[in-house]
């Protein structure tokens, strides 16, 4: 995680920034049926942050470290002339040939998304437009705590550990990645390695109540957020259409919504079916443009 | 390794500064007595540089991944604003309980150290002054073989595996560390941990020839670069008197100089001994100006 690039110091305490740089590689280990096990954090701290600051964004990381059972193992530190550089590397395991890749989708397999979609996306355009958390915590009703959903969901993303670790061990999806570049673009590299296509079905996306409720004042299409927006950190997965009760089973013992919301094919290609109508769906993720 | 802070690009081409990223943190394997087996990298590229580029940068460093049986399992790239950053992290292994730590010096341990020490300083300040590798290469005779030894041991250290896993696996060690920040700093290390001190003799002190040979061209004291100078890679360790013949025979069998320096003592601090006289050696390795 780079500062300029992936978050700017202003946007959030230092222990969110702290925490979410080793949640997003969590999610990798989630995303491969894995259970994390070790990380490491390296960091490089330019002069204009002080000592404090850095303290609270390792104590932020540690936080999550702690709650998700991982030990800190190693890491480094080091200057910088004028940017902010966390990396975090995690170390998960399952068993032996459990390992839940991009490879394995199959033509009439199901799509199946966690959680909801979107609200990142819009968290990003609140933050851009110059909102803070604590004025989000302030605001009061239903527009308050649609703000703090987008912003929690961008600043305070949680890594589906539990839920990609019981979709691994169960033997619940034929291929497996978590959104961290949009769904477009992360299902992209899904159909690339496993050698076919998929339509999604927009009436079956679930957008997040966020994007949908902020999407006049902030003038923005919430099927579009959710299907291209970044650092969802959901898991997106493909799955035998005879899985399909285990996997609500899932769902209902989690208390996570996970959704179907398409089909793999076998001719290449991604489309968009909208209104009884296909169309093609292009990659376009999320891009880091801060 | 952090662009700016620990190199500058115009110093070496970029296959020698992406070896030496991944060089420095196998060395941390093998001063615990480990053997690399695994690695990781991250890098972050700023706009100022090619894809030509990154790709050298990391044949450098898969090339020494390779040549040490090292496999690369995990990474990510970013972009970054205006510095090149690269973290690597190394997982080795060890038998059980066969770690060798900072901890463990008793008074009455001799201190050894492989290799020769200055030379990495005396090719940091030839790289300050504005010499290339390859004018060094050009240069001819003695000289010419100085300023290679310096600058070689500079850019392209080479981290002490083979003798670093030996050291453990035989148990010839009873404390070992690495000399990143200098000697001086990096036994203080060992001292702080392992609660005692330690006296060094002068006239024991592997000096590197470069250092000797240039220290007039240079102004620099050659025993003092190597008392302090940093990033030698070289392996630092304290073992009981009884060792001695067969780390002589380690010696002997990598060809590489292994020199014993002093003694651990019960006192806590670090003295040098130099023309019969004891005076107090302070921890001042070097530290990066660049």
């Amino acid at each position: 995680m780079v500062e300029g690039v992936h978050f700017r110091i202003e946007w959030a305490d230092p222990e969110l920034i702290g925490r979410k740089a080793l949640a997003v590689t969590l999610s990798d280990v989630a995303a491969m049926g894995g259970s994390a096990k070790f990380a490491m954090v390296s960091i490089a701290l330019p002069p204009h942050l002080s000592a404090q600051f850095i303290e609270k964004t390792l104590g932020g990381l540690f936080d999550l470290a702690h709650s998700c059972g991982v030990s800190i193992i190693g890491g480094d530190t080091s200057s910088s002339r004028d940017s902010l550089f966390i990396d975090t590397i995690a170390i998960g395991e399952c068993a032996a040939g459990r390992a839940v890749t991009r490879r394995g989708a199959e033509a009439g397999n199901r799509v199946y998304v966690t959680g909801t979609l979107g609200a990142s996306a819009t968290g990003l355009m609140l933050l851009e437009r110059g909102m803070k958390l604590r004025e989000a915590n302030a605001a009061e009703g239903e527009i308050g705590r649609q703000y703090r959903e987008a912003l929690v969901k961008h600043l305070a993303p949680e890594p589906r550990l539990i839920a990609g670790r019981l979709i691994g061990e169960r033997e619940l999806a034929t291929a497996m990645i978590d959104i961290s570049d949009g769904l477009s673009t992360d299902l992209t590299h899904i159909l690339e390695e496993s050698d076919c296509g998929a339509i999604i079905r927009a009436e079956a996306m679930p957008v997040a109540e966020s994007a949908l409720d902020l999407s006049i004042e902030l003038e923005i299409d919430p099927l579009s957020l959710a299907l291209h927006g970044g650092e969802e950190y959901e898991l997106l997965f493909t799955a035998r259409p005879e899985t399909h009760s285990r996997i609500e089973g899932l769902s209902s013992e989690l208390g996570l919504p996970i959704t179907a919301i398409g089909e793999i094919t076998s001719a290449r290609g991604l489309q968009l079916e909208r209104d009884g109508k296909l169309r093609p769906l292009m990659p376009a993720g999320y891009e880091h443009k801060i």
